[in-house]
């Protein structure tokens, strides 16, 4: 293996296209595959476009995965057109999508015969941060895999810590952080929707409040845009927290744990899903809140 | 009335009598009260002491209160050796203590006849910050009385903003300010005790995350004291979070504004303060979501 892997590609979604980007942009051999063509043309400057996902994959030395969930991760790894039968015993894949640590776990149990190189490295941060190459990546893996890949995560990453030597864990430090994250946006929602309730400027009160111990990262980021109200100029959509919120619930459930919260938080996102407000900013929990539940 | 009021001060608990010390040695003379003596004694380098409410009250061109509960704010009122005789229409009352709008509305309608100068005012920012004088302090009530206040607000705040004209206001905030904080610890414990439960290092996922869209202040400040496991080193006890997301809630009632993480964190307050808890450091939250409910 060079000092400069080639990658391929697979998945250039709303995070994917920008990280992809800035992969290429730091020098890195890219070859893209997306099943939407308009997201492989747009990349074309910097990215070899490939005609499959196996295309994409055959010779390359790390193969990155950005899809959005473990359907989709099982397609490309074993579906029609798949990559099984591209990836060698040196192939290095890197998992970048939020699957879940079950997911993972079942990825790796089924490639198992193809390569044993797997790391598992979600992603934080959100569109802008892909595109400047400074997202949070957690990382989990053996220390020689993660070495392989370390010139794409450091193409991609502002920070790309070893959370844990098991492929999963990696998957499972983003569980916990989409626990923070998928409270803290409803807490915010909750928050600005009493004080709106109670006769407050919720816009004041989201001034005075966001410099004190009730501060967080989403108070401040989303609790904007709940005092904006504008809820179609879409940064992350409901429908994520959604599926995230229902990763976050499963592992629990299965390593035992109780997170009540997280779990009265599911339900909220559940809710405007159901109200058919998944293609929403999350920051309509705000609106949402201040409605009401449905009688 | 001069440019420094004189002050009576009334309740020196763990964040009044820090409060207290503040004001005068911001140079406001001060009279002040406590049904502890020791309390008292401990203050009497640089302020007065009084041997009742009503005394410390008499006289006093802005008169404090910073208690604990809506029953200590009444009886500090009308009970024996209350206030209520000692105070004139030039009398300013501010009213420091977090009791919910409800009790300080109360209050409010139980001095008309006695004065209508009262401004509320409630803090967060704990003993460090309000040994400083560098709390942040929610003020409602009317701009003649605020000014009145404002020598009092300056000495003990590094910011005072006005958010309302009601006296009610602040606590309003305030109580918009505890909904986040208790939220934020108790998913900070969630957090934590998902990342042990999941095998993974509840230190490095703190670290970890700490810094990026899951970042909270309570994640950093009570998220540490999670990870160490000090419950007895108490900075803040669990108890004030048993009275202030139930103050939380009964507001939410009234104004008619669902609150579904705010009722789930209460829960799991009360739920300490039922195992014996009350008195510990608020972060046992970490504890109590690992140990589970009990059967």
């Amino acid at each position: 293996m060079s000092a400069t892997p080639t990658v391929g590609w697979i998945g250039l979604g709303a995070i994917g296209a920008p990280m992809a980007r800035a992969a290429a942009t730091a020098g890195l051999p890219v070859t893209a595959f997306d099943l939407n063509p308009a997201a492989l043309t747009a990349l074309a400057d910097v990215a070899t476009p490939a005609a499959s996902a196996a295309e994409a994959a055959t010779g390359a030395d790390v193969v990155v995965l950005m899809v959005a969930t473990p359907a989709q991760l099982e397609a490309v790894l074993h579906g029609e057109h798949g990559i099984v039968g591209a990836l060698t015993a040196e192939t290095t894949l890197l998992i970048m999508a939020t699957v879940g640590p079950a997911a993972l776990e079942e990825a790796v149990r089924s490639l198992t015969w193809t390569t044993s190189r797997i790391v598992d490295a979600p992603v934080s941060g959100g569109t802008a941060r892909a595109a400047t190459g400074d997202l949070l990546v957690m990382v989990g893996g053996a220390a020689e895999d993660v070495a392989r890949a370390r010139p794409v995560l450091d193409a991609l990453a502002a920070s790309a810590p070893v959370v844990g030597p098991r492929p999963g864990d990696g998957q499972r430090v983003k569980i916990v952080n989409q626990l923070l994250c998928g409270v803290h946006i409803a807490a915010a929602g909750e928050a600005l929707a009493l004080a709106e309730a109670m006769g407050l400027d919720r816009g004041q009160v989201h001034e005075v409040l966001g410099g004190g111990a009730a501060a967080s990262f989403m108070l401040a980021d989303r609790g904007a845009r709940m005092v904006a109200e504008d809820y179609d100029a879409v940064k992350s959509a409901l429908t994520i927290f959604v599926k995230d919120m229902g990763l976050v619930t499963e592992a629990a459930a299965e390593a035992g744990q109780e997170v009540p919260l997280a779990r009265t938080a599911a339900a909220l996102y559940r809710r405007g899903d159901e109200q058919g407000l998944g293609a929403k900013d999350d920051s309509i929990v705000y609106r949402l809140l201040r409605e009401g539940p449905a009688d």
